[in-house]
C-alpha cells in the first residue's frame, strides 16, 4: 500500500560545520550599508544589537564555519530530519518523476526556523546577552526563537504584527507557553510604534513595523540584542544544515537532484535547502536546477527591482543590496504569513543575478490544492508557506509526466500546518480568494527605493 | 547545556508483532455480554460492525499477532518513535532519578491514536468494507482515523461531540483536510441523536452519545462499520508497537525502569506502553511499577465500580466488566477531552484488579504546571491529556530526591498540544479550575448500573 520510504540519518551525522555559499560565488556580495552614511558597514555599526560571534559570520567567505557543541546538542532533540521518498504522492500523480521532501517539521516549533533560533540563542548568552527582541509576522520565527531562549536561559520579547496576534492567538500562546513575552505591534513602547500609531490607530502592523519595533529595543538597552529569523547571512548560514543532510540522504537514496525547490520569502529555508547543492554544483559541476517559489502576491524575486534597500518600515536597518517591493509595500491578504516580507536574503538575490536560481510566483489556491492532495497521500498537512515547495514540485512531476521522462526532485517541507489550520477551512469552504498586488501602489512603493550615492 | 539524549531506533526494529497481554495473565479476562441476552458474545454479535480479524484479535488469547506487511509499512511514516532521557528536566527539578519518555507526538495525527487507526482501516479494507463510522471527543481519533482512512481509500464518518465541534474548529479542519465527514453530535441523523435532542435541543453532547450514533450508523448500513479509539482489546493490542519499541530503547540506554508511567483516559495509550513492561514482569519476574494517571474530575480507575456496564449512553453497545463511573455520568469541564470518557478498557481494569496496575488521579492545574516545566525544558509542548503522565513522572522525580535515591521512570508522551493552545492560555492566564465531579451525580449514575445476572 504504502512505500513512502524514509531516509533517516543516525545522529552522529548532524552536521559538523556549516556550509557557506559565499565561499564558492563566482562573485562576492554587495556588502550591506550603513543607513545614514551609505558608507559600507563595520563590524561597530552592528556590535549595538547583535553578538560579535554573529557579526563575523554574517560576512565571513569562510566555507566552513564549525558548529558549537552545544547548538548540536540542542539539534538532536530533532535532528537529522527525515528525508522521505513521496511514492504514494508519485503514484497519485502517475508521473515518472522521483519525488523526495526535506522534511523540518520534526522540530518542537514545528518548522526550520529553530535550526538558527538556537544558534543564535546560543551566541548570544556567550557574549552575556540576557534579553533578545524580535518580530514575528505569524508567529513560526517568534515561536522558534522564544523556545531557543527557553533552553539557554534568555528573556525573549517578540513584536507581533497586530493583525496576526489578534487572528493567531494559539501561536501567541506556544510563545508564552515558552516564557516569552508577546507585544502586539505596532505597540506604544517604541517610538517606531508610537509614530505609526499616531499616524494611524488602526494599524494592522506589518512585518517592516515590527522590524523597526525590536531594532529600537536593541538599540537602545545595552542588555538587549536584536535577532532576525530570516534574510541575513548568518540565518542562512544556519539552514545549511538542511541542505548538507539531504545531499548525504539523496547519496543513501541513489539519486541526485535534477530540481531542488523551495518557498522564499525572507529565503532562509531555501537557503538551508539549495545552497549546499548549489556549492557542490560551483565546487564539483554537478549539474542541479535550483528553483525559489513565491506567492504571487508578493512576488519579491519575480517583480522586485535589485537594489539597496531598508529591512524595515522606519529606516532604522542597514541597506542592503536585495530583490525588493519597496519597504512600504503592503502585499493584499493570503495565509502564507511568512511569505509577506517586502525584502529577499541579500546572499539569494546575489545568486539570483548570477543566474544561480530560477524563481516562480504562484497563487494561493493551487498551493492549498496541493497540500491537500500531499497531506492526503503523505500524511502530513504542510504549512501554508510549504505548500509553494509542494505545488512547484507536483508542477514539476506533472512536466516529467508530459515528457514521459523521469526526473529527481527535491523539495523542502519546510513546518507543519497544525497552527494554520483556519487557511485550510478557508480553502475547503472555497472561501480563498487569489488577490494579485497593487500595481500602481507597488511602483509607487518602488519609486521611494532609497537612492544611493555608491551604486 | 543540553544533553538530553534520544534513543532511536532503525525502521527494520518496529516490531513485527503485536504483543498481547491476555496471553500472560494469571486469570482470564471476563467475555463481553450481548446487551439484550447478557450472554456472553459470540463473534456474529460484532459482525456487523467490525471485520473478522479485528473479532479474532478481540477474543485472541496468542501472545503474538503479527503485523500485516501494509500496516509495518505505513508505520515506517513516523515508527520507530523516539525514546528520550529527559536529562534536562531532571536538571531543572535536580533529583538523581533518571527520567525517561516515548515520545509518540510524531505521527502525523500529533498521537498515537494511528497506531490502530491505521491497522483497523487496514483490516477493514480487507474485508471489502468502503465506510467507517466514528466518534472523537477533542479530535485526536478522528482526525487519526480520517489520516489511516486516506490512505486506504476508505470514507470516514466522524461524530464529533457538539461541544468541541464547537470549539475545536481547528481538528475538525484537519479531519476535512484529510477528506473525512465530520458532524456535530448529537445530530438529526440518527435515532439516537434525535432522540438526546428531543429530550434537549441543546445537548452538548457526550463521548457516550456520540459512539452510539456510530455504532447505529455502522450496524443499520452494510457497507459501513464502526471503528473505536480505545477501550477495546484489538485497541491496546495494536497499541503495543508502543511498549515493545520502548523496551529495546531502554536496553539501548543501559536501564530497566522502575516504574512505567501513562494517562488513561480509555486506556490504550496507557495499554500500548505498559503492556509489555507488564508482560516481561509475568513471564520473567522482572519488576516493574505500572501507574495510570486519571483526572480527578473523572476518576474511573480510582473512583468508579468495577462491573459490567455499557460503553455507550443509549446502550447500543455490549456489556463489559470494566472499572465505570456509569454510562449516564458527566464530567464537569476540564481540557484533557480525551480522557473524559466514563468507562476504562477492561484490559487495564483487569489488571487492576489483579494488583498489576496502580492508579492515581489529578487536577488539571498541576498537570499544566508540568507541562509547562516540561516544555520549557524539553521544548516539546504536552497535550493536555499527556500532562497527566508528565505530572507524575515529575512527582515521581521529586519522590527519589526525597528519599536521595536514584530511580528510574519511563512515561508515555503520548502527543503533541499544538491543537490544544487554548488550554495553556486558560492555564497562563490563570482562568482553569480544578473543578470536582458532583458526588451526588456520580453515585445517581452508579446506581443506574445494568444488573447482569450472571455477575
Amino acid at each position: 500500500m504504502s512505500d513512502s520510504v524514509k531516509y533517516l540519518l543516525p545522529e552522529d551525522r548532524i552536521p559538523r560545520a556549516w556550509y557557506n555559499l559565499a565561499a564558492d560565488l563566482p562573485a562576492p556580495l554587495p556588502p550591506g550599508l550603513h543607513p545614514g552614511t551609505g558608507k559600507p558597514l563595520g563590524p561597530d555599526d552592528l556590535a549595538p544589537i547583535f553578538p560579535m560571534a554573529l557579526i563575523a559570520q554574517e560576512v565571513s567567505t569562510e566555507r566552513e564555519i564549525e558548529i558549537p557543541e552545544p547548538v548540536r546538542e540542542i539539534y538532536r532533540l530533532w535532528r537529522p530530519s527525515p528525508l522521505v521518498r513521496a511514492r504514494r504522492l508519485e503514484k497519485a500523480l502517475d508521473t515518472p518523476a522521483r519525488i523526495f521532501f526535506k522534511y523540518e517539521g520534526v522540530s518542537p516549533a514545528g518548522s526550520h526556523k529553530p535550526n538558527t533560533a538556537v544558534a543564535q540563542a546560543f551566541y548570544n548568552r556567550e557574549a552575556g546577552i540576557k534579553k533578545l527582541s524580535t518580530e514575528t509576522g505569524a508567529g513560526q520565527w517568534g515561536s522558534s526563537l522564544a523556545f531557543a531562549g527557553s533552553l539557554f536561559g534568555i528573556e525573549v520579547k517578540v513584536y507581533m504584527v497586530k493583525v496576526s496576534y489578534n487572528q493567531k492567538p494559539y501561536r501567541r500562546a506556544l510563545m508564552e507557553t515558552y516564557g516569552a513575552t508577546c507585544i502586539a505591534s505596532p505597540s506604544n513602547e517604541t517610538a517606531s510604534g508610537r509614530a505609526i500609531l499616531a499616524a494611524n490607530p488602526d494599524s494592522p502592523g506589518s512585518l517592516g513595523i515590527a522590524i523597526s519595533e525590536a531594532v529600537e529595543v536593541a538599540a537602545q538597552n545595552p542588555d538587549t540584542n536584536y535577532a532576525l529569523g530570516s534574510v541575513l547571512n548568518h540565518v542562512g548560514l544556519h539552514q545549511s544544515v538542511i541542505g548538507l543532510e539531504a545531499i548525504e540522504q539523496m547519496e543513501m537514496a541513489g539519486f541526485w537532484p535534477d530540481v531542488v525547490i523551495a518557498c522564499a520569502g525572507g529565503g532562509s529555508n531555501f537557503a538551508g535547502l539549495a545552497f549546499p547543492f548549489l556549492g557542490k554544483k560551483l565546487r564539483e559541476g554537478k549539474d542541479v536546477r535550483v528553483v525559489a517559489v513565491e506567492p504571487a502576491a508578493c512576488p519579491t524575486l519575480t517583480r522586485g527591482t535589485y537594489a539597496y534597500d531598508f529591512g524595515d518600515t522606519a529606516h532604522l536597518t542597514p541597506l542592503m543590496k536585495m530583490h525588493t517591493l519597496g519597504s512600504s509595500f503592503v502585499p493584499p491578504g493570503f495565509h502564507a504569513g511568512g511569505l509577506r516580507y517586502h525584502g529577499m536574503a541579500p546572499m539569494v538575490s546575489h545568486a539570483r543575478e548570477l543566474g544561480l536560481i530560477e524563481a516562480r510566483a504562484v497563487h494561493q489556491n493551487p498551493c492549498f490544492e496541493a497540500g491537500l492532495l500531499f497531506a492526503r497521500q503523505e500524511g502530513i498537512v504542510p504549512a501554508p508557506e510549504s505548500t509553494h515547495a509542494v505545488r512547484a514540485a507536483i508542477d514539476e512531476a506533472l512536466a516529467a509526466k508530459v515528457e514521459g521522462k523521469p526526473r529527481t526532485i527535491l523539495f523542502n517541507l519546510s513546518g507543519h500546518g497544525h497552527f494554520d489550520m483556519q487557511a485550510y477551512m478557508d480553502y475547503l469552504s472555497g472561501k480563498l480568494e487569489d488577490r494579485d498586488y497593487d500595481e500602481t501602489a507597488l511602483n509607487a512603493s518602488l519609486d521611494q527605493l532609497p537612492k544611493i550615492a555608491a551604486e
